[in-house]
C-alpha cells in the first residue's frame, strides 16, 4: 500500500491522527522535498522533529529522485506499506498525480490522507473561496524569459469580479547554468519569490500590455507562512504591499475582486493602518 | 481564546494533532451542526466518538444557536479557551466568517486550525486545482423557485476550458411551512442533494436557456462521501452518472473542462467501464 499523506501547512503537528497512524505502520517513509525543504525546515530541526514524532527515519525525496526512482518506491509499496509525505494536501497546489498514475498502472493500492492546502487556507482572510476565478502562477522573470500568460487570466477574473490567487515561484535544486555546461550537477541555492517581487513583475506586465487588468492601486492580500504560528496576512494596495517586508517564505498573493460586505469587513481587520 | 478548528472530511481521526491539542485544553467545545450532523453521524455514534477522543462533552451548535447565542459563545471565549469545531476547513465551502467578524470586533483572540475541505480534496480525481473556474452552488428547486444563475457561470468556465465544482444543496433544520404558519418551530427532516438530482436540475436549465453550456454527454466526476473510507468517485457523462446510485450523502459534482494528458489518464481510472 502506498499512503500519500498531506502534512498541512505549518509544522509537524499539522498532520492528522489518521495520517500519523498510517506513517507509524509504514516500513519506509519518504517526504517530497519540493516545498518541504522550507516549510518543515528540513536539514535543520524540521526533519528531526518529524522523525521524533514518527519514531522512524524519513527519507527526503527530491523531484529528481521521485522521477528517477519512482519504480523503486512503487515496488516497495507492492510488498509493504510505504508513506509518501507531501506538504499541504497531496493534490493541492503542487500535485503528485504522476506518481499516482504510475502506481495505479502497476496495480499498487493507494490511500490518500487529505490535509489543508494553500488553496483552501487562504479562506482565512475572509474572501469567500467560491468567489475565486482561475488560480495563476507567477514565475521568476529572467533576462530573456518574461512570460505574461497570467495577465489575461487575471484580467478575465477581474472583469467577472472574482478574486485571483497567485502562487509564487519556488526554485529548489535547480542545476546551475555553469554546472549544466560542465556536465556536473551543482545546484543553485533555493529561491522563493517574495510578494514584493511578484508585485514588481505584475506591474511590469501591466505596463507592457496596458489593458488595465489592475494597477498599483488595486487591493491585494499578501500572505506569508500561511498556516504557521507566525503567519502574516496584510491587505492593501499593490503599491503599499510592495514596500512591506513579509519575512521568510513561503509567500502568496491574492488580487481582490469585487467584495461583499462581510468580505470587506474581514479585509478591514487585515488592512494596513495609515 | 476562540479556537476555530477544522475537522477534515472523514471521521474523528481527521483532526490534526494541533487541533486535538487545542480541543483538549478548551473548557467548552462546540461543533457546528450544519454539515456535521451528517459527516460525523451526530446523534448516533459520531458525537460520542468525538467525545470519547476528546475526553469531554461536545455541544452541537446549529445555525440558529450560532446566530442567536454568538454573544454568549464569544463572552465565554473572552475569559477561557473555547473551541468551535467545523467540518472540513473553517473557511472552506461553508464559512464562519460572521462569527469571526463578531469576535474580532469585540477583541476576542482567534486561532484557526486548518484542515482539508471539499475545495482541495476534489484534487484526488486528478483534475488540477488551478484549472477550476468559479465554484457554483445548486439549490433544491421547488415548485415556484427554480433559480438558474449558476448556468452563466458554468458556461463561462467551460468557454475558458475550466473545470467547475458544483456544491450541492443541504437542508438541515429548515422550519416546515406548516410550523411557520402556526408560529411553532417544527423542522423538516434533513435533505441532501444527490448527484442524480443535481444533474436533473442542470439538464432542465440547459433545456430552458439553450446556450449549450453543457449537455447530457458532458463528462463529469461525481463524488460521494469524499475523504471517507467509503468514498466513491466516478467519471462519466451526465447521462451515465444520473443512473448511478452513489449512496449516502454528501455528494458533489465536477463538470470537466478541457483536460491535459495526465488529467485524462487519471480520469480513466475513475471512468465507468461500459
Amino acid at each position: 500500500m502506498l499512503y500519500i499523506i498531506g502534512l498541512g501547512l505549518g509544522d509537524e503537528k499539522d498532520i492528522t491522527l489518521k495520517g500519523l497512524e498510517a506513517v507509524k505502520k509504514c516500513e519506509k517513509v519518504y517526504i517530497e522535498a519540493y516545498t518541504s525543504l522550507l516549510s518543515f525546515g528540513i536539514s535543520s530541526d524540521g526533519l528531526s522533529n518529524l522523525e521524533k514524532l514518527y519514531g522512524k527515519p524519513v527519507t527526503v525525496a527530491d523531484r529528481e529522485m521521485v522521477e528517477e526512482k519512482a519504480d523503486s518506491i512503487l515496488s516497495q509499496a507492492c510488498n509493504s506499506d510505504v508513506a509518501f509525505l507531501v506538504v499541504g494536501d497531496p493534490f493541492g497546489a503542487t500535485t503528485h498525480t504522476d506518481l499516482v498514475v504510475r502506481a495505479k498502472q502497476i496495480g499498487v493500492d493507494i490511500k490518500v490522507v487529505h490535509n489543508a492546502s494553500v488553496m483552501n487556507a487562504i479562506g482565512v482572510c475572509g474572501l469567500q473561496l467560491y468567489r475565486y476565478g482561475e488560480t495563476i502562477s507567477i514565475p521568476f522573470f529572467t533576462e530573456t524569459w518574461r512570460p505574461d500568460s497570467f495577465y489575461g487570466k487575471i484580467k478575465r477574473n477581474r472583469d467577472l469580479g472574482l478574486h485571483t490567487l497567485c502562487l509564487l515561484d519556488i526554485k529548489v535544486k535547480e542545476p546551475s547554468l555553469e554546472s549544466l555546461c560542465r556536465g556536473k550537477k551543482i545546484y543553485e541555492p533555493p529561491r522563493f519569490m517574495s510578494i514584493g517581487t511578484a508585485i514588481e513583475q505584475l506591474l511590469e506586465v501591466e505596463q507592457k500590455l496596458s489593458e488595465s487588468a489592475y494597477s498599483e492601486d488595486t487591493v491585494c492580500v499578501g500572505f506569508a507562512r500561511l498556516g504557521s504560528d507566525d503567519q502574516i496576512i496584510v491587505a492593501g494596495t499593490m503599491k503599499k504591499l510592495q514596500t512591506l517586508d513579509f519575512g521568510d517564505p513561503l509567500h502568496c498573493l491574492v488580487i481582490v475582486g469585487e467584495t461583499h460586505d462581510v468580505e470587506e469587513e474581514m479585509l478591514g481587520f487585515y488592512s494596513i493602518k495609515e
